[in-house]
């Protein structure tokens, strides 16, 4: 834990690292061990088994749905995929003016305007607000993705799965089975992720008993900033500027010597290898071996010259590394990295504000006061220095 | 602080309780003295001698303004006042439909989308930002206020101060100078009061190094929620169905039998009666003598009973309690009591979010992991309970 101030004085917890501000049983994430999972379930175990409608089921309702209780949520989700006329108009009015986060901050905001319980803060209507947004997100990314594009907005297919119509609505055409895979894959693995800085954000909101769609707006808002959302497009940036096998030990020494960053390596949780890096490296070399198998030669060289060489002790690709590369070879824009991160932990943000609002305490730390104690005179304006 | 686990258990911080989350030089809330100062000025030295536009900047900037810094942020407040003609045609879109806390986070989301510079997380892009934002504040709540009454929107008065066009865009006419007083000072004493739930809200968004529109659609976002904001609303809503002095005695016995709580009393920091409070009990019996007498004394009956007989040792009426017949008999609807927190708290978030990102730490605290440990093994769905 970082602190500050010596013994006399009150410890501020800088960031709140290390202090537990919630219980939960959601999910768990084992940085020791490298080993993640939703409900007591393995990651591996879900990526390979399970697939994302699923996993939102069990991460909500804390456990794995039954043939009855799957079939209703799946029909809940699909009839709740669309989205009223108003929002793909205020999608399609920010064509070309806005970052696709701002997008989706805004639509998110605007979708609780049609429903008519958005200020409810019961649990049951908060489950409902939860599952529409769970059922919408895909769609309201897909939208943003094409008019990003300079495409037309396409409509759910009720035919599709979840990953499968998400990447139909944001890429035109429907996925192959493999491709319908990674991306369901790529869901499932940023479905929840212990209490980073965007889960946190919702929490914090809805502790006042604000609304689902308050809180998964802060949520979104939070992911926007390039130190939570926006790794994995920096990423590959990085990745595809080094360009080849060969360039890399000489592009990272100089980034080392310059002190820069080097993108997709480390997290503050994980001290070993991610086990989301794990399974997407996998995806990754696939994905790219037909047509770029020179960009996942060059990231996997960066890989082991950072844990061999540069890199400090426990330094790993982090889920960052590999999901860029993987995105952008199934053909999504490098923009709309950040906007698929939140299709994918949307079923976290909502179960874990479910969880919150069952035994409620609003959050309201406090701040260390080190300014003018005062009580300063008043002086006249033309006083003033 | 309220814990929970025993002594070899790592300790969860229910909602932040007593932890120190940042240390800030921006304002002082001492509770056991009742007193409550912005950079070391003390809040009834501003209400009395200062106005909106200055105890703005010297929030911000950490000074008082002279004379020529003034008439710049003064000049700058005015020229970013107007919004664009999108984002009025969104509030209009929401008439009828929508609460207004909503309006303002989706409106406020939106007009991002008309910055080119949204998404820059320098300080100097954020300080422009955030002076945008405190200009837009009431123009945004005044178009939503004429909305949400059936009325057309009116566009900033430049010749008015801060608090008078506000009051001029919301109710449709210019303040008397008592008015416009009133309404200066409503503004100033709801600018900044310490690290609540809208405020810490914000922090944890631009910690990401998010946009300022991220941080304060989240501040907005928390703020909606009802343990934060709104309790005016209530407070006022209790006092009128009480109608009378001569019914506080028996209403209030009957409260405290039922358990309810009485709205309008304590507060997790003050043991003392809140400053705020005290301006705003004065003002509230002016602006009631003329017309509304009996609501007054009403209050003001609940108060000494409160004090004196029902209330537990140190509860005494806080802001919440006067402020919102003050708003009321100025003429704004109940709905929008929430909203006006906004316009005024907006220097306080923006000025605490600048400072946060001068010596930035992102926040991530950690939840206590209480579920299934697992691994659990995947069972085929038809062999499911």
């Amino acid at each position: 834990m970082e602190k500050s101030g010596n013994s006399a004085e009150p410890v501020v917890y800088r960031g709140l690292e290390g202090i537990l501000a919630a219980e939960t049983k959601v999910g768990f994430v084992d940085g020791q061990e490298g080993r993640l999972s939703y409900r007591g379930y393995d990651i591996n175990t879900l990526a390979e088994q399970s697939n994302y409608e699923e996993v939102s089921y069990l991460l909500i309702y804390g456990h794995m749905p039954n043939q009855k209780e799957y079939t209703e949520y799946v029909e809940r989700l699909r009839s709740e995929s669309d989205l009223p006329e108003e929002v793909y108009d205020l999608i399609r009015k920010q064509a070309g003016k806005t970052h696709p986060m701002t997008s989706l901050r805004t639509a998110v905001s605007y979708l609780a305007t049609f429903d008519v319980k958005e200020s409810a803060s019961d649990p049951e209507s908060q489950e409902v607000m939860a599952v529409k947004l769970v059922a919408k997100m895909p769609t309201l990314v897909g939208a943003i993705h094409r008019i990003f594009s300079g495409k037309d907005i396409l409509k759910p297919d009720r035919e599709l799965s979840y990953a499968a119509n998400f990447f139909y609505m944001s890429l035109g055409r429907r996925p192959d089975p493999m491709e319908s895979k990674m991306m369901d894959t790529a869901l499932i693995i940023h479905a929840d992720h212990g209490m980073n800085a965007s889960t946190f954000s919702a929490l914090v909101t809805i502790s006042t008993m604000a609304d689902m769609y308050s809180a998964i707006t802060s949520a979104i808002s939070t992911l926007k900033g390039p130190l939570h959302g926006g790794a994995n497009e920096r990423a590959l940036m990085m990745i595809q500027a080094i360009g080849s096998p060969g360039n890399a030990e000489k592009a990272l020494s100089e980034m080392v010597e310059r002190k820069e960053k080097i993108m997709g390596f480390g997290h503050r949780v994980y001290k070993v290898y991610d086990p989301r890096a794990k399974i997407l490296k996998q995806y990754a070399q696939y994905i790219t071996e037909k047509n770029n198998k020179n960009l996942f030669l060059t990231a996997n060289k960066i890989e082991e010259l950072m844990i061999n060489r540069f890199g400090s002790k426990g330094i790993f690709p982090n889920v960052d590394f590999y999901s860029g590369m993987v995105y952008s070879a199934l053909g999504f824009k490098t923009e709309i990295f950040t906007p698929i991160f939140a299709v994918g932990r949307i079923s976290g943000w909502v179960a874990r504000s479910l969880e919150y609002i069952q035994d409620n305490k609003l959050f309201r730390p406090k701040a260390k006061y080190v300014g003018e104690k005062g009580p300063l005179k008043y002086k006249p304006i033309n006083e003033r220095d």
